[in-house]
C-alpha cells in the first residue's frame, strides 16, 4: 500500500472566492505513484468546503448567490458572541461539505467528462490549508 | 489490498428519478472480493447525486418536495446563457452530494438497517454515467 | 494493510442533540495502530448525521435554528403516513450528511486546528449506532 499527503496554502484576495484545484490534483496524483486508489481532498478549516461540479462562471454565480440566499449572513448568529462576524461561512462550509473522494485508476482522476474540484472559500484573505491525502497501490 | 472498479450507466424515463442501488453494490462487493475495504459510491455527472436513506416512496415524494423547495427551476440561472436549462440540477446535486462511502465488514456492505443507497437523477432521459469503486483487502 | 472497525452506541436524552466524537476517535486510532490511512465515520441511521466544524456552543445553536428552517419539522410529510413523525430528520440527514472521512498522517487524525467531529442526532431518545472505520498501514 501507498500513502502520499501533501498540504496546500491558499490566501484568497476576496473573501469568497473559488479556486480550480484538479490541475493542482493531478500533479499530487503524479506525485504519489498510486495506480488505483482514493484521493481525499479536504479543507482543513470550518468555513470553507470542497466540492465537485461544473467549471463554468455562469454557474458559479448561481452557486453563490444560491448559497447566499439559504445561509445567509446574519448580524445575530450567536457564533457572532465570540467576536467572530463569519456565521454564515461555518453554515455555508455544512452546506457545500468541506471535503470530496476522488477515485484515482490506471493511474488517473477517475472523473467525470465535465466534473471538476473546486476549493470553496468562505471567509479568506488569510491563510487557509487544504490536505490532499492519495491512498492505494 | 485489492482494488475493484466498475462503472454502470443509468437512462432515466423522468427527468427527475431515484435508482435503487443496494442490491447491485452487493454484487459488485461479491465480484470484488474484498471482505474488509471502503466502497466509493460516485455520480460523475454534475447534475446527479447519491445518498443513503430509506427505501420509504412516501420520504422520496418528501425529499423531491424539499429539493424542489431549496433548489428549485428558475429560468434566470445565469449558467441557462450557456443554453442549459439544468441550473437546479447541479445545486441539487451540490446540496445532495454526488458520492458516497460504505464501510466493508466481513464481506459485507456494513450498513445499518434502515440505510439503502440511492443514485439521485436530476437531468436524466439521457446515458449517465457511476462509478463503485471498491478497495480494501 | 490494516483496517480496524469499532461500533458506538448512543442514547441521547434529548431528541435533537450533537455528540462530540474527537477524542474517541483519537482513541479508536491508537487501538487500530495505523499511522497512514484513512478514519471513515458514519452513522448507521436515516435520521442522525456526521460533521466536521467548530467545538462552539454558540455556532452549535445557529446549526440547529438553521436546520429548522431548511428543513423544518412538518405534520403532513407523506412518510409520516407510515405512522413515522420523523420526517424532518430523514431531510437534515441528508443536507449535514450522515459521513465523514477523516485523514490519518503520522497516526494522528489530520484535522485542522480548529476542526472537530460530531455525531448529529436528529431522532434520539432511542439506541443508535455509528460505525468507525479505519483503513491503512
Amino acid at each position: 500500500m501507498k500513502s502520499h499527503t501533501e498540504y496546500f496554502t491558499f490566501h484568497t484576495k476576496k473573501k469568497r472566492e473559488l479556486v480550480h484545484l484538479t490541475p493542482k490534483l493531478e500533479d499530487v496524483l503524479s506525485r504519489s505513484g498510486v495506480e488505483e486508489g482514493f484521493m481525499l481532498v479536504s479543507a482543513m478549516h470550518i468555513t470553507a468546503g470542497v466540492f465537485v461540479n461544473d467549471n463554468e462562471p455562469g454557474l458559479h454565480e448561481d452557486i453563490w448567490k444560491w448559497l447566499e440566499g439559504i445561509a445567509p449572513f446574519r448580524a445575530e448568529y450567536k457564533h457572532h458572541d465570540t467576536g467572530e462576524d463569519n456565521g454564515d461561512a461555518h453554515l455555508k462550509s455544512l452546506l457545500i461539505h468541506h471535503e470530496v473522494i476522488v477515485p484515482i485508476t490506471n493511474g488517473r482522476l477517475d472523473l467525470g467528462t465535465w466534473q471538476r474540484v473546486f476549493y470553496a472559500e468562505f471567509d479568506g484573505q488569510r491563510d487557509k490549508r487544504l490536505i490532499v491525502k492519495v491512498l492505494g497501490e
